[in-house]
């Protein structure tokens, strides 16, 4: 059985299934797949009892997420239940929820369990954890993609129905990709921060895994929303608020790598995957532009060789500080470097930044959104192990500079490697475009016959949406 | 003889005068205020004359600016003329104009030199150059406010028609209200900042000194504009352009400081200024609300207690680093201690800088507008002179956090002490609207009857302009 939004409120509705029921199966799976190093902590019967308690005697339908089981990557809070960051020594139990984790519970989501991640959520490999490398969920002896390992392989793997991850460099994106899903990066300040523990606290942002679309939709709808006590939340314009979710129907343009700026390094199934996909989405009428990416690597380059690895020192300080050795070398590593910058370099790459969004800015309002591979290539976990720093580099070649740009992205499913490897691309655009990416996204899935995440059948079949439309402009009359 | 635009171009137009004429009286009165330190190059008549040479055959009303004499600060490029920064030693000789300029020359506006200023902008007083100390336009024995001090003088007295300065922590503002004139702070990124040197490259605009609004709003016409170059240059959105300048009639609602959180420095004569003009502006029917002001109290602290003095450092490097001595004292101790700070800090003031704009904006959504006080006091330039760096800062407590906070403000002058010295106001709102504060400005001008700058008779006559309506949309039709 997938665990599906439309499958579960179908269950639910018809009385099929109780939540007690689906959380049954759910653990039955976690015992399954114990040896991917998925959880962190499992919610135990007693911790989730008082989550089917309360929705006992409410009709199914009276809550958008009622009895919906998700996975919250382990650096956002839960209430109660230790956040580790997986970093044993950083451990703290929270009294309250994350703002966004309290949003979705108190819609009838009911949490499985927090997820394992790369430490500190620096990484998009899903290796560097105390609690092990999680593994791919369609091969574990592929990494799985991280830094929300976790969350995206329990969504894959049918032990919930959706998950939180984060997302600096790529992390909410190639976890999506190596397992069957699609990733919403939302636009920074669109889901609130608090109660996330930040990486860089000015570029993060909360990212949903889902299924499909419909389910990340329904998800973010739930979870949006401005709150005075992030300082980099932001009100979502109307323009992009859930009732312009749909098809997005009529002609698309988007932009497109030219051939001398993709790189798969050495991978060919990736680049056959992509050059298949491209042709799936050309050949329907979309419009495929060259555009220059060279703003968008030159950024990417900029989020670990600039100054932004200061965000990182901060936020790991003063642990980082005091008992350096608490931390996984390569982690410790990266994250040691953040204390050497100057201010005077820090604005310096503030500049040039601005530099290369304005460039960006102008290639952007050229076509409707970007379109690129979401990951360059994946690798086992073996080949990360033995050089964890370089190989992880080349996992956020399309993704690093996403979130130094304030964009906006959703990663989405277009087929598989001839050897059964999940493959994905993304779509950009700018922040508070989410509701449109989102859309097109939905309307490019049904080019592509693919199963929901891994084995979890029937094959998708998405329903023809309403149509809708974002130009047009609600209008208010009086008279 | 005024120099505003309507009395300009109504000579222009019934060729009363010519462009000749004009520089005529305006060498005499550059003659007259020698002492005053307001230019450090005023242009030759060889250099002026292609000016006139261009205009010559032209009707006056083809050109919106048509033999318009302004002043530019010296720290914005005109085309072979040194461009000083008022640092010898700094000194180059451009070869184009800055973007703004040209546009300005391009609508038939003449230069008529380049403004002293506090070197390198670094300054609020007026008194930090090689060129001598800029004499306030009402008491030569006074500061003429900084850091744009020749550029607010030369309109004062007579000498442009209007002037830009530039603007970090209040230059484009503070001189304004020492010599009666309106000062429009625009939304950074409105006037491209291509050709100005900057102080803090990431907050700093250029800015527009006038004898009155409709003036100011002409000259921001023709100056505004996005910018490719310029990575911080902005497009206007449509309800702030140019055809929503007017009134802005009806209910208004402001926000003002409570008493505790006002501060004159023992200037009675501004207390009392102020008490006055806010009795004037609440007679009239505008609600004044009490706000909290303690967000921008100590964003206003940040700017030079925190990392942004970096940007100074940088836009003043590689001299500052290789000749030190180059530089006057007190804008060296200022600025060399910009190389000191780390990104790590860097970053923490740009968390906090967040925080408290969150609390700003909050505040600023429940009115139009804000109205403070310009500056909290005039000092004598010997005062300056004897304790520079913290009489300095008094002039910035109403100012600072301005920028920091990417909002926009218009001063404008509303009354004299009992001893004749200027005092006037600032309306502050978010960025992007220029042209609602400038409406306003306008309106309440009407409140005050105020000689245009100094002793330049007649008194002003504010024209009733044509209603104008942010609020309203315009609809393209078709059918």
């Amino acid at each position: 059985m997938n665990l599906s939004l439309s499958t579960l409120r179908a269950a639910y509705a018809d009385k099929e299934l109780s939540p007690r029921d689906v959380f049954a199966i759910i653990g039955e799976r976690c015992e399954q797949y114990r040896d991917h190093n998925i959880w962190i902590h499992q919610l135990s019967s007693a911790e989730l009892e008082p989550y089917f308690q309360r929705l006992e005697g409410l009709e199914p339908t009276s809550l958008p997420l009622y009895g919906i089981p998700f996975a919250i990557k382990d650096n956002i809070d839960l209430a109660g239940i230790p956040t580790t960051a997986a970093c044993e020594d950083f451990t703290y139990t929270p009294e309250s929820s994350a703002f966004v984790v309290q949003r979705l519970i108190d819609a009838g989501a009911i949490p499985v369990g927090k997820a394992n991640l790369d430490q500190f959520a620096t990484g998009l490999v899903g290796t560097r954890s105390p609690w092990g490398a999680c593994k791919n969920s369609f091969d574990p002896s592929m990494v799985s993609g991280g830094s929300s390992a976790g969350s995206a392989v329990s969504v894959a793997l049918g032990m919930a129905t959706f998950s939180l991850g984060t997302d600096t460099a790529g992390s909410g994106r190639v976890p999506a990709c190596f397992n069957n899903l699609v990733g919403v990066k939302p636009s920074i300040g669109l889901l609130s921060a608090s109660g996330m523990l930040p990486a860089c606290r000015s570029l993060d942002c909360i990212t949903i895994f889902a299924l499909q679309c419909d389910d990340a939709n329904a998800v973010l709808s739930v979870a949006e929303g401005e709150d005075s006590s992030d300082a980099y939340s932001r009100a979502n314009p109307f323009a992009n608020s859930t009732r312009h979710y749909g098809q997005w129907q009529g002609a698309l343009r988007m932009g497109v790598l030219p051939a001398s700026q993709l790189a798969f390094f050495g991978h060919e199934g990736y680049e056959q995957c992509y050059q298949q996909s491209l042709a799936a989405i050309g050949s329907q009428g979309v419009e495929l532009v060259e555009v220059d990416f060279s703003p968008f690597i030159e950024a990417a380059r900029l989020l670990y060789e600039g100054p932004w690895v200061a965000e990182r020192f901060i936020a790991t300080s003063p642990l980082i500080q005091k008992r350096p050795e608490a931390l996984l070398d390569v982690t410790r590593t990266i994250i040691s470097a953040g204390d050497k910058g100057s201010a005077v370099e820090a604005f310096r790459a503030q500049y040039r930044l601005k530099e290369l969004r304005k460039a960006a800015t102008a290639i952007l309002a050229s076509v409707d959104c970007l379109l690129t591979p979401t990951a360059a290539r994946p690798y086992s976990i073996d080949e990360v192990n033995a050089d964890p720093i370089t190989l992880n580099s080349h996992l956020g070649y399309y993704t690093n500079y996403m979130n130094l740009f304030d964009l906006a992205g959703v990663a989405f499913p277009t087929g598989f490697t001839s050897s059964g490897f999940p493959f994905g691309l993304t779509l950009v655009g700018e922040a508070f475009t989410d509701r449109r990416l989102l859309s097109v996204a939905n309307r490019l899935q049904q080019l592509f016959t693919l199963p929901l995440g891994k084995e979890q059948s029937p094959y998708q079949q998405l329903a023809t949406l309403p149509v809708s439309d974002q130009q047009r402009i609600a209008v208010a009359v009086c008279g």
